[in-house]
């Protein structure tokens, strides 16, 4: 089997960016507020959304399964206070949550969190606990700076985001470090405000200690890592003169990359430099980068021709990137998938 | 002869960064504030600073010649007004133009400007043509977050950065863009903010079209190019969905990458995905990374072994990587070196 750890439901219908925009429109205007019933979206017209597009290329790809989470450029947390953080994060989710019912055999939800700049993200529980327990969901993605590009928010590291962990151990289920939309000039949303993301949240674990507070934490890192497997030993060499373990004492037993690296000499760096045990397949397809590489002809963000073309990687490290380790690091999802037989 | 392209002075003696911590505990009261004059060093202390120290490990390494430039973290734009900047500039631009009096065959000055946050950029100009005209620089440092990251700036293809490339131009001296120390929490200095700064410009290149107003203009990302080329597939794709020419078109002929990425497979995914003519050879010797390797068992910034390393690399491109695209990219160098018969 193979699982795509990393989809966001960037094709559902014009009706929830609608709604959305006539929900940013009303700020500071309560009366104006649309009501999350106003936003009407009928199964068929979720089951065209998916079928012509994710499910269309997960079936080209040989794809068999992928955890499901609301569109990460469209969460926003920026905009707006909790409440409305917290309506539009209950909307998506219940959207993924749709989705995942409707196809029950190749999507399994993630649940975005209703956060918003300054506000304690313990306030994100109710929402986390429902997606769990209601939903199904098997992971959550965490916006380490939902001010959108200012970096407000405290490290990862900071006792601020320990609420969430709690939660995220008590259910057992991993997350996502995962920005939104950037709303600073100086950064490109998917080129350069998601992979600084990445760098910056790999970095604060190795300053901090968080897995001596959370030895059973387990954290994502997305889009390959961002720039921390090409400076593999940039990382090592600051840690070791901030006196850390190494890091696969540090960090590695709690901390995992993806495969969302859209070229063959990046997946062969990641394969080379960081454990199997800690690579988890994802193409973050349909997402940042839908064209078709000219110089091979396939889509940038087909990653599994990436994964199956690296040289020297033996078929039982593959099978683990494809599904070992993400049954592992996603145990609510391996649990899902024995209670079905697969 | 092989040219590091990337050196700090991270080594000045101890009365440096003490008449800076007397001017920043001055700030907001200009009685108190010392003067430049007040700092003295004497040339013996100079000349040992660096002996035993980037001089040592150049001779070890066979490293020939160093572009060297005040240290970066010590630039903190972010500190006091353009005053307060200006004179640490100054201060800063003398000790390196002094170092490569003491030691003219082996290192070579780049200027830090003095920068301050929302401050007009043209006001740097005057520095400099100074420390090009009268210090003999070939470079400068440019910081595209004088915020220290906060990201307060316009991105670098904004006509705010126009009067720098102006003169750059005029003087055929590239920049390399480089960040000073953090002072968000978020972003620790040189193992997220540096790497997400170049990260960062270099996506702003692809956004905008700077190189069509100065087609001669040539930038240097340090550090690998941050993130760029482990991703270079994302970059390409996004190039595409933005009708952008490919990046051989649109940024290959004014901007390079240093090969600042401290182990091998680093270095031969920056070999493999960019052009030769590219990349710059440097280590930023001494600085972020001052450990040995225990894998290797040296140092994780002696970059040359890497280099050297590179399998199925043509000597005649290793050449140009130690030597002749530096002399290409930085005239200036390759005048002064001609003129001494090198």
């Amino acid at each position: 089997m193979i699982i795509d750890i990393h989809g966001h439901y960037t094709t559902a219908p014009k009706a929830l960016e609608e709604w959305r925009n006539r929900q940013i429109a009303a700020l500071g205007n309560s009366a104006a507020m649309p009501k999350a019933s106003e936003l009407r979206i009928s199964d068929d017209e979720l089951r065209e959304s998916i079928e012509q597009n994710q499910l269309r290329l997960m079936r080209e790809r040989g794809l068999d399964l992928t955890i499901f989470s609301p569109r990460a450029s469209f969460m926003a947390h920026h905009i707006g206070d909790f409440g409305v953080s917290s309506t539009w994060a209950a909307i998506c989710n219940e959207l993924c949550h749709r989705v995942s019912r409707l196809f029950p055999d190749q999507f399994v939800p993630a649940a975005m969190l209703p956060q918003s700049p300054g506000v304690d993200p313990a306030t994100c529980v109710p929402e986390l606990v429902r997606c769990i327990e209601e939903y199904g969901n098997v992971a959550i993605n965490l916006n380490p700076d939902p001010s959108g590009g200012h970096w407000t928010s405290p490290p990862l590291t900071d006792p601020h985001w320990y609420p969430i962990y709690e939660k995220m151990i008590e259910y057992d289920v991993p997350a996502m470090i995962h920005v939104s939309t950037s709303c600073n000039a100086c950064f490109h949303t998917t080129g350069a405000h998601y992979i600084n993301a990445d760098t910056t949240a790999f970095m604060q674990l190795i300053q901090g200690d968080l897995f001596h507070d959370f030895p059973t934490l387990r954290l994502v890192i997305p889009h390959g890592g961002g720039a921390a497997p090409y400076h593999w030993g940039r990382y090592r060499g600051l840690a070791q003169e901030m006196k850390k373990p190494l890091l696969g004492d540090h960090l590695l037993k709690n901390v995992f990359f993806d495969t969302c690296v859209y070229h063959q000499p990046g997946i062969d760096l990641l394969t080379r430099v960081i454990p199997v045990a800690n690579i988890l397949f994802a193409s973050e397809m349909i997402g940042a980068v839908r064209g078709i590489d000219p110089d091979t002809g396939f889509n940038f963000d087909d990653t599994r021709r990436y994964v199956a073309a690296v040289p020297n990687l033996r078929e039982e490290d593959r099978a683990a990137i494809y599904e070992g380790n993400a049954r592992r690091v996603y145990p609510r999802l391996d649990a899902a998938l024995k209670a079905k037989g697969r």
